[in-house]
């Protein structure tokens, strides 16, 4: 058997997150494996480095399948993207050592958060990003993101319930804005980690645009980590926010292992 | 009467074009006209700088409409907006001089049709951008567009028959290139000039993009100027890689009169 990582982008918007599901055809996952399965002529599982939410958007997922003998890597992507709707694309095919998968061998990820502040939201980007008409203040923001970078427990910030372990390290986390007069004003945050729980980036980013509009202070956000509830946390920000922009393997460029 | 003039923003994909059809819903100037009528309670006009086609995109397409009296612009944007689809947005009211017509008073268009040069379509910009994955030779299409530049007859370049002149003046043509390795590889060109015909912007880009793999010359294309016919000029570009960008009109900043 011979091991691809894959590396795929995909507008989220239309489905029901990434895993396959029995009841609908609309995952990123069965489509793939669906398609595959129509060029190869028998079944192959792809293991996705992660599971996304429904209507989270991807540009460079990573997924590990593995074939009988080697292809022709570039070939072979034109055909499966052939098959494939117009929404997920296969970006890159790489013969990997047996061993790999793309979850367990996954160091880190790297999500962005858009958001849109402008008063009407942007026709061309309101699939992408949220839109939050209102004046955040960015200081606030910046101050409570520093309280956030570390390893902690972030059981306050996630949705699921019976994780082994609440405990994870953000390496980094990036706010980046973009204002042109009315035409734009873009605030993205970018969060570096070693991995993400089901829902915390967007309850990260919801708990953040609270302290942006002074419903709570960046001391208070700090006092959630370790101890917090999930209650006490900010709001979960919409999926259509969100894109998961890297998976980070070891020895990768970019990558920090360490705070 | 007052006359108020409208910025407005689309995403034309599930639109048939700008102007009101007897048998379609799907028009820009329909569904806001129709709104408009559901907003105030009586119908009135909406008269655009000009007709974009169907699948073509606006970030500042610009109307003008008459109302009986003066309004709050503000908050009529704001309620308009509600009643609008999330792919069409007011984006600004202004009351104007009466005499003001969006059409008959403007001075200029700029216009951009966005290349997506990827081998890959990129999934997020693909209702923005066609996909034509090649490598055209920029400084021919850079040539060719500077013959283009000026006043001509252009009417090898439009497919509507019957125009009263086909003299237009193009003032400018930018090429942008935008590359970060395989991940964006875009292609954009602006076009400014006093007016264009129905699919002159489209025709235009078919043939700069066939100088650029080699299919005619920049000489050839100069040659079509003032004497073509449009079946020796190049393809028409698809719809959905053109955005109207600004209208121009009279003592507007950014705006050259003359070439």
């Amino acid at each position: 058997m011979r091991t691809y990582k894959l590396t795929i982008a995909y507008d989220g918007s239309r489905y029901r997150g990434w895993q396959r599901q029995p009841d609908t055809e609309l995952t990123i996952q069965g489509i793939l494996e669906h398609t595959l399965l129509e060029q190869q002529g028998y079944g192959i599982e792809v293991n996705g480095s992660g599971r996304t939410d429904g209507g989270v958007h991807a540009e460079a997922q990573t997924a590990s399948i593995q074939l009988p003998g080697k292809v022709q890597e570039a070939e072979f992507c034109r055909e499966w993207n052939q098959r494939l709707p117009e929404d997920i694309r296969i970006q890159d095919m790489e013969l990997v050592k047996n061993g790999f998968h793309a979850r367990y061998s996954a160091k880190g990820k790297r999500y962005e958060y858009r958001i849109d502040l402008r008063e009407k939201a942007d026709v061309f980007t309101r699939k992408y990003t949220y839109h939050f008409p209102e004046k955040p203040d960015q200081n606030a923001m910046r101050r409570a993101a520093d309280f956030l970078i570390g390893k902690h427990n972030f059981a306050a910030f996630t949705d699921r319930n019976g994780e082994q372990s609440t405990v994870r390290t953000i390496y980094d986390i990036q706010m980046q804005y973009r204002a042109d007069g009315e035409r734009e004003k873009k605030l993205s945050i970018l969060y570096d980690g070693n991995g993400f729980m089901y829902h915390m980036v967007r309850i990260l980013t919801g708990t953040l645009l609270e302290v942006g509009i002074g419903k709570r202070t960046p001391e208070e956000t700090a006092a959630l980590l370790d101890h917090g509830e999930r209650w006490q946390a900010g709001f979960l920000a919409p999926a259509c926010g969100l894109t998961l922009k890297e998976v980070y393997y070891e020895n990768q460029d970019g990558f920090r292992k360490d705070v």
